[in-house]
C-alpha cells in the first residue's frame, strides 16, 4: 500500500546497507570501542568544527532523551517542555519513569516563546515556596518540532541565554534534525545551533539509518561516567559497530545532509498537491510533516487506499492526519497520491 | 587482528543482511507492527507449539532482562540469582535502577543448585520478620550461563517445581541459548525450555544477529500493556522491522540451530588446540566460551596478537581470561590461534 | 507572634498530650501492631460502618499521597489531578519520584468538574495512539481542596461513577478532611466519602495531632503487601503507637468533628474581620483558609505584625496571602488580628 | 505481659512529653523552620565542636538511610555493607527502591574489617570490566552494628581512610548511636566519630524519642538542596517542631547520654542474670542486645510470659531470640524476667 504513514516506514539508505555488509566480517572490540564508532565521532566533531565534543551512539529517540535527560537532572530538577514536545506527550511517561517530573510551557504551533520560558522562570524563582516544589533544571526544546516547525538562530540564541542566565541547560531533539536544518526557511547551521544548547542529539532512524541517534555534548561536558549510565538504562548494545558504520557512513561526503534534501524537496512537492486538491491544511510546515483535516469519513476512506498517520481529534466529527515524505519517498508515490486524492 | 574476545565481535550472518536488503524498501507499519515480526513471531510459536505465546523483540540482554524483570515483579518483591548472574554482576545497577533488588544465591560454575533455591525459600517464610525484607518473587537463571555451563533437562523441572511451589516465577536468560541447546551435552530442547519458565530470552545478537533479542512469555502471559512498558523504558524502535527480518530469517530452515551448531564445532577445536598447547583451564565448558588461567605476563604477550576477554583476577600474579568463539570463527582462525600458541 | 500562616503552627489538642502521658510505659509492640493502633482502627471502622476497611497510620501528607498512589497504580499508569491539586505543584515532584506521571486536569477554585474528567478520558481512549502514552489509572481530589472549596455528594458520586466507567480508581486527599466536611455547606459525611472513592486519608496532622494521617482503603481493597511498602518508602515507624494512640484519641467522643466544628466557627469570625475590614478577597471559602489579595508594601507591612503565607503573585505589584484558622485559633488572636488591620 | 522485645516499646523520656507540653501553644512556623529545631541544630553543633555541621530530623531510621544515602550516591553508585547491615536485609529494599545497589561485604558479628573493604576496592579498581559494573560510592557502617558490636576509635578511623582514598564516603547509621558510645568498651566520642564519616545520624527513636533521628553531615557538606529531596521522599514533616523539641531536650544537659549509660546498666545486669540462668548465648555484646540460643520448645514456653524478638532460625529445631533492654527497662522488669527463668 502506498505509504505516507511516517518517516521510518523503510529499511535504510542503500549506502548505509552497502557499508554494513563491506565491514560485516571485520572482527572489533564491542561496545562502541570500535574504528567506525571513532571514525564517526571524529566526522561529526569536525562538522561542529568541535574537538572536545562528546558523542555517544544510542539506538532510538525516547531512549536518548530519557538517558540524557535523567543524566543531565540533578535529583531535585525537572525539565521545562512545550506541553507537545514528545517527552511530555509520546513517551509513555519515560521521563518520570526516571525520577522527574517534565514541567510542561505553553507552546505556539509546537515552539516554546522565549517570553514565556522568561517568565515562568522569574515566577518559579519569585515563589517563596518553591522549595517545596520541583526546580526547573533544563529546557527541551525539539528541532524541528512535533509539529514539523523550526526556532530561527536567533529565538535558538534568546532560549540559550535566557536558560543560562537561570542556571538551567538546554537540550535540543533532533529526531528529524535533517529536515529542520535542510529546508529553506531555515537559518541554522549545526555548529550554530550546538553552540545554543548543553547537549542534542543527531537523529538517524529518521534520517536514513536503520537504527540510531548520536547524542552530543558540545565542548567535553558529558555527564560522569556516561558509558556506565548508558549500560544501566539497558541502552549499550554489544555490537556498538551497528550504530557507528551508520553514522560513518551518513557523516561520510554530506551523505545526511544529501538525504535531508531529498525530502525537503519531495515535501514540497507533497504540500503542492495537497494545496492543488484543496485539502484543509490543519498545519503546513516547512519540513517534512504535514497536517490535515479530514472529515471522520473521508480518513476513513482515504485510509484504504494510503497509509497515513492519525495525529488527533479536534472534534467529533474530524480527524487531523500526518503526511509524512522521507528520503525514501519517490516522485512515483507523490505521483500515486495525486491520482488517489 | 585475529580475535577470540567475544560471541560479537564481527556483523551478522550473511543471510541477514541480504534479507535486510532485499526488504529494504517495502513500506511497513512502524514499532513492531510490520509483517516481518509477525511472521517472526508465527515461526518461533511453531517452534515452541506454543501458539499462545506471546513475543516481543528488543535490543539487547541487559535491556531485556532489566524490562521483563521489572514488569515481573510486584513492587515488593526482587530477584533471586546466582551471584554470578549477567543480572548480579554485570549490567551496572540496571536492576537496581527500576526499584528491585537482586537477591543472591550461592553458585557453582555459574549455576545454581535447586537445593540453595529451596533452602532460601523455606528459610524465607521461616523468617518471622519477613515482612520487612524483599520478597523473593522471580528466579532468574541463564542458559547457558556465564561461564558457559549448562542446566539439564530434569535440574530446569527441579527448580521450575520448587519456584512453583512458593509461587516464584522463573525467567530465563538466553543471551547464548543457541549455543546451549546445540552442545553435545544438552538435553533439552527449546520447547521443553519454554515449559520450565515463565518467560525467557532467545539471544539474537550473539548468535548471528546485527542485534536483538526475542522475549517470549510462554503460554501467553505477558505482564498488562507491555508494549506500553516497552515504550516506557526507551526500548521500543521506530523500525521494529529491524529486528523482525532478523527473527524472521534465523528462524527460517533452522538457521538457527544451524549457526549455534557450528559454534560448538569451532569450541571443540578451540579445546583440543588449548589443551594440545598445554593451557590451564580455570573452567572448561561444552558451549563457546572457555575460560583459562594464564600468567600476567602471559596474558600481556598473547594480548598483542590475539584479542581476549579479561575475566578476573584470581590472584595478585595470575589472570583468567576468556576464549570465545563463535558462529563467524573460522578454520583459519584456529590454525592462526594454533601458531600463535 | 500573632499567627494565622496555617493550621499546624502549634502542637497537639491537649488530649492527645494526655493520652501520650497516660500510656507512656505500656509496653506494646512495634511497627503498628500495638493495641492503640488497633482500638483507632476499629473506631474509624465503626465511623464509616465498613467492617473490612483496611487502615494504615502514616506520618504525613506527602508520604500518604506517595505511597497509596504509587501502590495503587500499575508501571504503565499516572494520575489525573487538578492543575493546582498539591501532588501537582507543592510535593517536589514525589510522585514523579516514584516513576509516574501526575496528568493535569483543568480546575476551578482548586477543582475538577466532572465534565473535564470525563472528556479527558473519552478523548484518551478515542487515540489511536494511547499506547504511546501514559494510562489514566487514578484520579486524585482533595477535600476540601488546596484552595479551600469543597465538593458536594453529588459532585463526588458523578465523579466516581465516571471514573469507575473508564477503570479509573479515585483517590481522595483529606489533610483537612475534617474541615471539609464539618463546614455548613458540606452535605457529606465521612461514610458518604468512603463510599465515593477507593481510598482516602483522614488527616491528622492539621486537625488537632502532632502528625498523622490515616490511611482508609474502604471494602478492603488495599494494595498486595501494603505493610512490605510502607517500610520501602520509609513510612513505618518503629513505635506506631504514637500514631495510634492518636488517632484512638480523635475518634473517641467525636473529638476530630469537635476540633473541625471549632476551626470552621473561627473561620466565620475571620472572614466576617476580613469583610469588614474591607479587604480584597481572592478567594473566600466556606473552610478554614481565606485567600486574600494586598499590594505588595502591604504584605510587607502586615508580615510584621502577623504571620501569613505566601500563595502566589497574581502580577508584580500584588500578592495574595493566605489567613488560615485551626482549632487551635482562640477569639483572642482574632481580636489582636482585628486591632492590627 | 513483661516485654524485652526491643527498645522501642514504650512511649518517649518523661522530659520529652513535659516538653512537648509546655511548648505546645507557642505558634511556630512549620517545616522545620521553628526555634526549636534551630535550638537542637545548636546544642548537636556544640556537642560536635563543628559549628558547619548541618543537621536535619527526620522520622525512622529506614527514611533516614534511604534519603541521605541515596542523595550522597552519583548514579552509577552504590553502598557498600555489611551483609548483615540493616539496609541489606531488613528494610524492604528501600535502597534499591531509590534505584541504587546494595555491595554486600563480608561481616563478622556484624562489622565489616578494614582489610575486606580495602580488598573489595583494590580488586574493583583492577577489574578491566569495572564499567560495566556499579561503582562503590559510599561505604555504610552502623554503630553500635545490628549485633550489638562496636567499632573501636581506630578501627573508624582506618575504615575512613581506606576509603578516601578510593574516593568513597562514609556514611554511619547511629540508630542505637548512645548505647554504642555510652558502653564500657568504647573508646570513641560522638565528636571523634563524626569526624571519621561524611555522614553519621543520631538516634532518637530507639534513645528515649517517640520517634526521630538528626541526620549530619559534619563540615557542612550537606547534599544541595537537601531541604527539597526532605520533601521529595515525603520526609517533611509540616510540625518540625515534633522532632526539634525532642531533640533540644537529649541535648539539654546530656539527657542523651545520661539515657544511654541507664540502658547499658540494665544490659549489664541482664547479662549476669542470662548467665546466672545457664542461657547459651549466640553473642553477648558490650550494648542494649544480647542474642540467645533456644530451643524450639523453649521459644515457645518462654513467649508466653516475655516478649522476645526473633532473630533467625540457625537450624531446624533451633531459634535465636534477641533480648533487648533500654532506658525505660527497670531493676523490677529484670527481677521478674529472673523469676520466669
Amino acid at each position: 500500500m502506498l505509504s505516507f504513514e511516517n518517516d521510518y516506514n523503510v529499511g535504510a539508505h542503500p549506502a548505509i546497507l552497502r557499508r554494513l555488509s563491506e565491514t560485516n566480517f571485520d572482527p572489533q572490540p564491542g561496545y562502541g570501542f570500535d574504528r567506525y564508532c571513532e571514525s564517526a565521532k571524529e566526522k561529526i566533531r569536525r562538522e561542529l568544527g568541535d574537538p572536545a565534543a562528546e558523542i555517544f551512539f544510542l539506538s532510538g529517540g525516547t531512549q536518548t532523551n530519557a538517558l540524557a535527560i535523567s543524566a543531565m537532572l540533578r535529583p531535585f530538577e525537572g525539565v521545562l517542555c512545550a506541553a507537545t514536545g514528545h517527552i511530555a506527550s509520546h513517551e509513555a511517561g519515560a521521563i518520570e519513569y526516571t525520577g522527574h517530573k517534565v514541567l510542561p510551557l505553553p507552546q505556539k504551533q509546537g515552539k516554546v516563546d522565549p517570553q514565556d520560558v522568561s517568565d515562568y522562570l522569574e515566577n518559579f524563582y519569585a515563589d517563596e515556596n518553591r522549595d517545596h516544589t520541583v526546580f526547573p533544571g533544563l529546557l527541551y526544546l525539539s528541532e524541528p518540532t512535533e509539529y514539523g516547525t523550526i526556532y530561527s538562530k536567533t529565538e535558538l540564541q534568546k532560549l540559550y541565554e535566557i536558560a543560562n542566565r537561570f542556571s538551567v541547560r538546554v537540550y535540543i531533539d533532533g529526531a528529524r534534525l535533517g529536515y529542520g536544518l535542510c529546508c529553506e526557511e531555515s537559518d541554522l547551521t549545526m555548529q550554530e545551533l550546538a553552540q545554543c544548547c548543553d547537549a542534542f542529539y543527531i537523529g538517524g532512524t529518521k534520517v536514513g539509518a536503520l537504527l540510531g541517534e548520536a547524542l552530543v555534548f558540545p565542548r567535553g561536558n558529558a555527564p560522569e561516567r556516561f558509558f556506565t549510565l548508558i549500560k544501566q538504562h539497558g541502552a549499550l548494545l554489544s555490537k556498538g559497530r551497528v550504530l557507528g558504520i551508520q553514522f560513518d557512513t551518513l557523516f561520510t561526503d554530506g551523505l545526511y545532509y544529501e538525504i535531508s534534501r531529498g525530502a525537503i524537496e519531495r515535501a514540497k512537492e507533497l504540500r503542492a498537491i495537497l494545496h492543488e486538491k484543496g485539502c484543509r491544511f490543519y498545519l503546513e510546515t516547512p519540513t517534512n510533516q504535514q497536517f490535515i483535516l479530514l472529515e471522520d469519513e473521508e480518513y476513513e476512506r482515504l485510509s484504504k487506499s494510503v497509509a497515513l498517520s492519525f495525529w488527533e481529534k479536534p472534534d467529533r466529527s474530524h480527524t487531523v492526519v500526518r503526511f509524512a515524505v522521507s528520503w525514501a519517498t519517490t516522485r512515483e508515490d507523490l505521483e500515486a497520491l495525486r491520482a488517489i486524492l
